[in-house]
This record gives C-alpha cells, structure tokens and sequence, in this order.
C-alpha cells in the first residue's frame, strides 16, 4: 500500500480505466487544464522518449501513460509534490514505464543533456508574481500557480534545449498569455503548428489555451475545431467527458 | 445613374437595408472575410476618422459606413479597382462619410501625417509570392491575393504609423499566417487584444482569422466566442446570416 500524507486523497484520475491518485487541495489537486493537455500534445506511442516539466503530482505522465508505450519522465521542483508523484507512479504500477525527478527544470539541460527528448509537455505556473489576493496562499499553491521558480521564458527555454530538433513541445496556458507564449516560442524557434482553444460554453470567451510547436519548424498554423468545456445546463460536455473520464 | 463598365455586375450587399456594390468576377468581388471584418472591427461610432486599407471596391468602407457616423477613408493602389470604388460611393450616396483615396499604402504616412486616424482597417493580400497556379490569374486578382505590392510587414507599419496611439487596428487574415501576423503586430508596438476565429463548420479547423490591435496597447489578449459559417448541412449559420445581410 502507498502511505497517504496529511490531508492527501485518494481521488479518481480517470475513473473507467482504473486509475486513482493522490491529492490534496492545500497542496496540489491536478486541474482540468492538465488533463486537456494530456489529450491534446502529439507524443510518440509505440517508443522514445517523453518529458513533462512542472509536473506536480504527476498528473500529466499518469495519464499520457495510457496513450504510449515511451519512456516518460516528469520534473518537479517542489519536494513535496515531487513525493506525491513518485507514490502516484508507484500507486498505479507504472514503475517501469514512468519517473520523476525531483529538481529546477532550469537545471535540466545540464543533467539530461541536449535534445534527447522527442516530446516535451508542461503545464506551466500561469500568473507573474503574486498579487495582494494571492499572498495567503501556501507556499505550494503559490509556487504552482505564479511565476516565482520559473518564468514563461525559462520554461521554453527549457523545452527548445531538451526536445530534439523536430520535436513537440506542447503547452496549456491561458489565452491572455497568447501573445507572450508565441513571442516566447518563435525566439527559441519553436513553432507554433497546432493550436486549441477551449470555451468554457458557446457564447464565452476561450478560458484555457492548448497550443503546440516544433523545434526548428517551418510557418503555419492550424488551429483546431474548438472545444466547449460545458453545456448550456451547466454540465460537462460529450466531448470533455470523453477526455476526462478517458473513453477515447 | 453610375455607369458599369467591362463585366462589372450590380449586386446586392446589404439586401435588407437597401445596399448594392458594383463588382467583376475578373476584377474583383468582395468575401466573406471583408463582410466579417467590417463587423468586427471596433470602430468610432459617433465621430472621429477611420481608415480602410487594401480597399479593392470599397466594400468595407460601404459596410462601416452602415455602423458609424465617422469619416472613412478607403485606399486601393489598383485604377481600377479604386475607380470601382468611387462609383460604389456615388451608387450608395455615402460622397459626404466616405472618401477613396488612389495610391500605395506605403505612401500613405506621408500623404496623411502621422496617426491622424482613430482606427484602421485591412483585408490585405493573403499569400506570397504567387504560386505556379496562380500565375495564370490576371493582375488585378494576383496583386489582391498576393503579396506583390506589400507584404505583410509593409500593411502593419503603414497601420501603425497612420493610427492615433491607443488607436484600433483590424485585420482579417488566414490563422495559418497568425504568427507572422502578431509577431509583426508586436514589433509595431500594436498588441494584439481581440481575436475571433472562424470555423467553416463545428468539427473543422479555424479558416479566417480576425485581430485586432491597439497602438502601444499592454498586454492581454481575448479570444472571442467561435463564429461558425456554415451549418451542417452546408447553409449559413443563424449568425452569419445576420452579419451577412445587416439584420444586427
């Protein structure tokens, strides 16, 4: 049995193929945008191998794992998350298949090398330095959500050095980042090629941004049919279900 | 009455509130994408002086002029098509809001001073250098489809050196050239700040791209709701009709 900590739970990831994981809402409880990005980022499914930085408790490897067969290796700064996810791996006997390595992702070149990765996905911190509202939360939400460890900057930095060249580098972030997000990318060239927005209902403005590049690709975009997270009644979608509960 | 020359037909571009448009199959004849710009564009209702450029027969001027009480200016470099655009003007009786201008966009920051404008408009030449398809098309549909007398980089700085900081800039564009769109936006100091994506149906990539801009704008970026053109069964949308045929 894998120990659960302080007031950890043992939460359903996706609930029709049996797999569970350990959260816990003062620490780290993984969000829907994970799971989307999960879905959305191309990854190679027979071989290779896989990173995933800002990984929290391991939410994003736990569930690519049911799409590939490749090595995934997740990062994480933060020590107790980083514990988390090496219990989550281990709760759901993907030992061999995932790791998780406990460290900066600034530091990941150095350690891994250059390139070696044929995919890279994170789920960034979304917000710049904390705003007064922002102050009281602890500091493992604070770390999660705001640029305190890393900047959007640092992180695709970190992805154009550890993907190899030709390679997919798969973000979720906010649509109000757009801008810096593309900037960001076309200076380490990493084209942007495939891009999601998602609605939360019909008639509202995008809440969450997919978006995709590849190392030293060419121009040209496309961008996705879009995808509504909710129905008018308030519920979730067909098409989100299939994704969340993992019917694909 | 004014007077149609060559192939020119009379047709009809706002049925329900009386507009007509001269335009030539082998000249030029307005889309899909001038009709969405002219809607989406935040202009100045009341007042002030907006600016269309790549204005071919004038028809987005037309569709403003339906929106504001503004003075609109179009520029078209082709005789012809500027010559079209004057006779639209007469045809509709809009000589006293609206004011076609015969020259090079390029030319026009001299021609007009600095940011005298509150917003601009364009729907400029979408692609490169003219394939080998295309190059059996006649001059006047090759330079209004591609980049043969501007290019992208030359549309966006006569945009920002002719709008007013804190001024509007629309654009309607395909999203496969996005990013070399807000890349240029940027370099111009206009930023991005209002996105719509049109999709053909629900289950299909985005295939017109509408942005908008403001001069010296901060950061922040809004996707609008997804517009859909067609239904499943091939007819327009409900709201497309609307913006079609002037019912908002």
């Amino acid at each position: 049995m894998v120990e659960l900590k302080g007031d950890e739970r043992l939460d359903d990831l996706l609930a029709e193929q049996n797999m569970r994981i350990i959260q816990s809402p003062t620490v780290f409880a993984f969000s829907l945008d994970a799971v989307l990005l999960a879905d959305f980022a191309s990854i190679p499914l027979t071989k290779g191998k896989i990173l995933d930085l800002c990984s929290g408790n391991g939410v994003i490897p736990l569930l690519m794992s049911r799409r590939t067969k490749a090595q995934i290796t997740g990062v994480e700064i933060q020590e107790r998350l980083y514990d988390m996810a090496v219990r989550n791996v281990t709760l759901n006997e993907l030992d061999e298949q995932l790791d998780i390595v406990h460290g900066d992702l600034k530091d990941m070149p150095a350690f891994f090398g250059n390139g070696p990765f044929d995919a890279v996905t994170c789920n960034p911190p979304y917000f710049k330095t904390p705003g007064k509202r922002e102050q009281n939360l602890n500091k493992h939400l604070t770390i999660a959500r705001h640029e305190v460890m890393c900047t959007l900057d640092d992180v695709i930095l970190a992805c154009r050095k550890l993907v190899k060249p030709g390679g997919k580098v798969s973000l979720v972030h906010r649509p109000e980042r757009m801008l810096d997000i593309v900037t960001s990318m076309r200076q380490q060239k990493i084209e942007p090629k495939r891009m999601r927005l998602v609605y939360p209902k019909p008639d509202k403005e995008a809440n969450i941004l997919l978006i995709e590049g590849v190392r030293n690709g060419n121009p040209g975009l496309k961008v996705l049919p879009p995808l509504y997270s909710h129905t008018a009644s308030g519920g979730y979608t067909e098409e989100l279900e299939e994704i969340l509960y993992g019917r694909k």
